[in-house]
């Protein structure tokens, strides 16, 4: 501690600690979602997959897995399961065949549309009570962050307790 | 979309929508600190659990697994391998002999402290680029959003995929 900045004993390093408050603000804010998406069908990976892929360029495993922070293997077998239903197709790349890319089909473009319209509506009310000016600082700040902080090479954030 | 609501085609959603910016930030922020954790010999679950104990009263495992965003299993798990290392002891519940609450040692606070003083330090790194007040302001609203949206009752935001 340095000279003249004091501690308020009331409050507890975890309560105003960055890391956890943007995991506790993730976790709650996602889950009020999931369940949402849960109640139409889809497990959290479908929809973020989904999510990652609509409107965008095809991608690989490894790109999709670091844009929906999952793990490439559950990646996968998300892959298979709604390749097996027509939402999304592996590719081969333009300039490099051996290497497969994921794409979104017509179908499922259509499948997540709904879902991102109820996406964008609960965005909303989070949003709200903090009204536009405050919400946009907030999103432009995290975009800035995540920008400031690229993936680090040798990333592997698993818990070994988990 | 409403009227007047021009759709920007080279932002994708999820480069926009807040709880997969929020997912992001986390991911890559407590992920360079887990790397500083691990360096000195802390599980992300060590770290979790000895930082929500430090200068706190006594609580639940599953208080804790709430405030560590952890599954009980995994709180329950490292408890009883930082009791064995004498860095928490449980202790009864003052009006509740039945309950059973987590309470860090001295030795444990101790260990965490160092930690904790890194901790600080990478913080402020992630936040010197915003400067003070734009700081001060991300942690407030994100404060606010935790305290807008409590743990939901049925609360299991587990990936089936995952």
């Amino acid at each position: 501690m340095r000279k003249g900045e004091a501690a308020d004993p009331a409050v507890h390093f975890v309560d105003d600690y960055l890391p956890a408050l943007l995991a506790r603000a993730s976790y709650l804010i996602s889950g009020e979602f999931h369940r949402i998406a849960k109640d139409r069908g889809f497990t959290v990976s479908e929809w973020r997959v989904l999510a990652t892929l609509a409107g965008n360029e095809p991608m690989s495993i490894s790109r999709l897995a670091m844009l929906t922070v999952s793990k490439q293997p559950t990646v996968t077998r998300v892959v298979d399961r709604m390749e097996l239903r027509g939402q999304v197709k592996r590719i081969a790349h333009d300039s490099d065949r051996r290497v497969t890319l994921i794409e979104i089909t017509p179908a499922g473009s259509r499948e997540v549309a709904a879902l991102i319209k109820l996406a964008r509506e609960h965005e909303r009310r989070v949003l709200d009570p903090f009204g536009l000016q405050r919400g946009a600082e907030l999103k432009a700040t995290l975009k800035r962050m995540i920008a400031l902080h690229p993936e680090h090479p040798d990333a592997d954030d698993a818990d070994e307790d988990a």
